[in-house]
């Protein structure tokens, strides 16, 4: 048994039981004390179906209002949360409902309509929000207490490659995550966090603990829209908002010459590396981006760069917060190894997958996966993830540096790197490329390439495509990169 | 094993190096950096004493930079903290440090002046932070790590009757106890707290592990001066200060007509009920007064009451805070029973004394031996100590409700109430009145008591004193009015 703390919700509704909790996009709101009477009765609605505590329980819907009291409710039940990807195919549902043994499935409306006939429905209970709302309330004691060594959520990394692997994590983990951040960015009395990202990722999800923990009002947006969101910020007070970096690009543009208010003072941005040109132009526009280095294992960000350093420590993602610590395992000759992490808000492991986590996991550190180094001030610079990294003739290419100088040259709007087989070299570096200038072309690219890297670094084929291919979160899939690269060289 | 965590004050070394971590009156500064030079070599100084860890290292010192620098160095080195009261008598300092089984004992030159010939030297080392700044540092290797279950402090309740207890604080009650006054009061990049009460109680030690878990600097102070407190407010950028209701009274008379800056968030109050008469004061000056109940066993503060809610929840403690939780134990039909305690900050018991600890805790929750009510909102109103509780004919009366209701006469400074054996009630109240105003006599305050008071709460015994008997932290020595009592009646 871990710590004991009163339950999230029912505590913050007594502290702050008038402060709201939750806005939508139509303007409806809830009280804390109002979304946990609502949480509580959905709790035991979802109690009249059978749903019992220790069981596992899917959530599998878009950002909406009934997400947030259906995890709640299912905390109150001591049910664990499964939150389950909206863009995953059947047979991916299946594999991942299968894995974590799901008892039972919430499902928006809409989603409901797409898939009632789909396979992943055999042998579990799909039950839409509305149904469950709609049922009566079964008298069941709600818990009113929180182990920090329980189960809270099980969430699906977006494994780029191999069977996705569900990630556990306990309420200690989410409330350090929590209180990781807040001593990071501070807290404030007004404080309101826009939550855009998908909440059945963790970068959405944890802002609805942190509303809980901290008594702060979210502002929940159903997807990403940058005149929206633009409005939320000027006119709705949202202080924080948290987006990955191809949003940031589309809010910069949005914005023009224009400044945000000054209550807004974090934009935290995830979703990996920023070019200098969007950081320089963040930075005239005085917008504070905080870069941030995270996965579902760590709960959300585990390393964050301040807006004081953005510009100094360009490419870095910062430095680990206060709960957590961080290795670079077995370094090369330019500091490059890979990033372990250790600290209460680190999973302590995938749920029913010894192999994994026999080789995740050493002695309290999780081995990420990914690459980077330090500099001599103990700032993280992610080089890349291991298996992205493409090695040719000996050299180590990291995809996430050809990008970033790709990124500076005029005329790209972005650009993916992957490995590609070479009978000379072992592998050499591809790039697809998205033009903002139409006119650009390959050789003028190849041109610059060459102008600012290392000759093995260049990439050997440069494809001009529309669009990159992106999951749910805005993380680039080298994988489908390399796919693709594949079916252009046969 | 609990969570583990990177040691507090190199973690902040690393994310804020340069960033002022202390102050002293004198002007002196340390960054969190040199802080942690300061203490690793101090902790490498006492290992060439043969301090090790595990060890018991006891600290007799008033406020000073000293005393800070050896808390961290005794965990750089994993050794326990014993904090003794420099106010004690030889025979007390020699049982605390026989049950606490201190093996070194450091204390400040004066200290060691004033003591060095006293019994309680025998069998234990002592050292003046001196002598060991002059040793040279051995290369011991020193703790990177916390473990929340390990033991840091033991400090003991300042206990007014029978032995006092050695109460055990983990890293982990000192984080949460850091954590859910955050949360509570919001953490402000320019935050700056004014450390002004003894180190040796948990109200003054306390502040120093919110500022290396924080990251915000402290204004140390030696003893308490109201003028230079208004000072260090208006001129050094003080945002928040800890004090007890007796300093808050004189604070108040310093700063007469005038306000205090904007930038001064939060006058956090301890030590008992605060009159109404005051918290209008306080309010008129716009001071944000947050009243709070807390004892050792809670690691400090552990319930709440905000300024917002002072005046209209008069005489309240407020809430308990975020992670912890409250109950009234076996309440009477005016609601009051025993205020028990649950959450991460609260003690895990008192050190090798298992009478106490069976008496004192019941699955997880500690009764405190206080006596409150919860009202229909959730505000606690402390009604006293059990043990001062006065029982006459039958009624309870509650000492700090007589005191209450005396405060508020005109010409009168402050009273103390405690009970007197008497043959036909068992017990009646007496009170021991400091005056303002000289002229007043006994006759006039039993008047005014007699038109605000039940009868039998009327105190039947008034002594106009020079002063009260209060212990270091401020808080009134009820058992010591009792033997005055006791004395006048003989």
């Amino acid at each position: 048994m871990g710590e004991t703390m009163p339950h999230w919700l029912t505590k913050q509704a007594q502290l702050s039981p008038d402060m709201p909790a939750l806005e939508d996009e139509a303007g409806s709101s809830w009280t804390f004390s109002e979304l946990e009477q609502a949480s509580k009765t959905f709790a035991q609605k979802l109690a009249s179906f059978g749903v019992r505590p220790g069981m596992h329980v899917g959530i599998l819907a878009n950002n909406e209002p009934y997400v947030i009291i259906a995890v709640h409710a299912l905390s109150y039940l001591g049910a664990a949360v499964v939150l389950y990807n909206t863009k995953l195919a059947a047979a991916e549902l299946n594999y991942q409902m299968d894995d974590a043994e799901t008892a039972y499935v919430l499902l928006s409306t809409e989603m409901k309509d797409l898939t009632c006939d789909h396979s992943w429905r055999a042998g579990r209970m799909p039950l839409s929000f509305r149904e469950v709302d709609e049922a009566e309330a079964a008298p069941l004691q709600l818990r009113e207490e929180i182990d920090l060594d329980d189960v809270f959520t099980i969430m699906y990394t977006s494994g780029t490659t191999g069977h996705p692997k569900g990630v556990i994590h306990t309420y200690g983990n989410h409330f350090w995550s929590a209180a990781g951040s807040a001593l990071n960015l501070g807290l404030h009395k007004n404080d309101k966090w826009l939550a855009l990202l998908p909440m059945f990722h963790i970068g959405g999800l944890s802002v609805f603990f942190k509303s809980a923990i901290y008594g702060m009002p979210v502002l929940l947006m159903r997807r990403f829209d940058p005149q929206k969101v633009q409005a939320a910020i000027v006119n709705r007070g949202v202080t924080i908002a948290s987006v990955v970096t191809v949003m940031l690009k589309r809010l910069l543009e949005e914005l023009g010459n224009r400044l945000y208010p000054d209550h807004f003072r974090c934009m935290l941005l995830g979703g990996g590396a920023v070019p200098l040109s969007m950081l320089e132009v963040a930075k005239e526009r005085e917008i504070p981006v905080y870069q941030s280095y995270g996965m579902t294992e760590t709960s959300s960000q585990i390393v964050t760069l301040s807006p004081n350093d953005a510009l100094s420590k360009l490419g870095s993602a910062g430095k680990p917060l206060f709960p957590a610590q961080l290795q670079i395992r077995n370094p090369g000759q330019d500091g490059v190894g890979e990033i372990a992490v250790k600290g209460p808000m680190v999973t302590r492991g995938y749920y029913k997958n010894q192999l994994a986590n026999v080789s995740s996991f050493d002695q309290g550190w999780l081995k990420t996966g990914d690459l980077g180094r330090l500099d001599e001030e103990g700032f993280l610079y992610v080089a890349d993830r291991r298996k992205d990294l493409i090695i040719s003739g000996g050299e180590n290419i990291y995809p996430a540096e050809v990008e970033g100088v790709l990124a500076r040259m005029e005329g790209i709007e972005e650009t993916g790197v992957c490995a590609v087989p070479n009978a000379v070299w072992g592998q050499v570096p591809a790039a697809f490329v998205v033009l903002a200038d139409k006119q650009l072309n390959a050789t003028e690219i190849e041109h610059f390439a060459a102008g600012n890297l290392a000759k093995y670094k260049v990439p050997k084929h440069i494809y001009i495509v529309e669009k990159l291919p992106r999951n749910a979160s805005g993380k680039l899939m080298r994988h489908i990169l390399s796919r693709w690269a594949e079916e252009r060289n046969e």
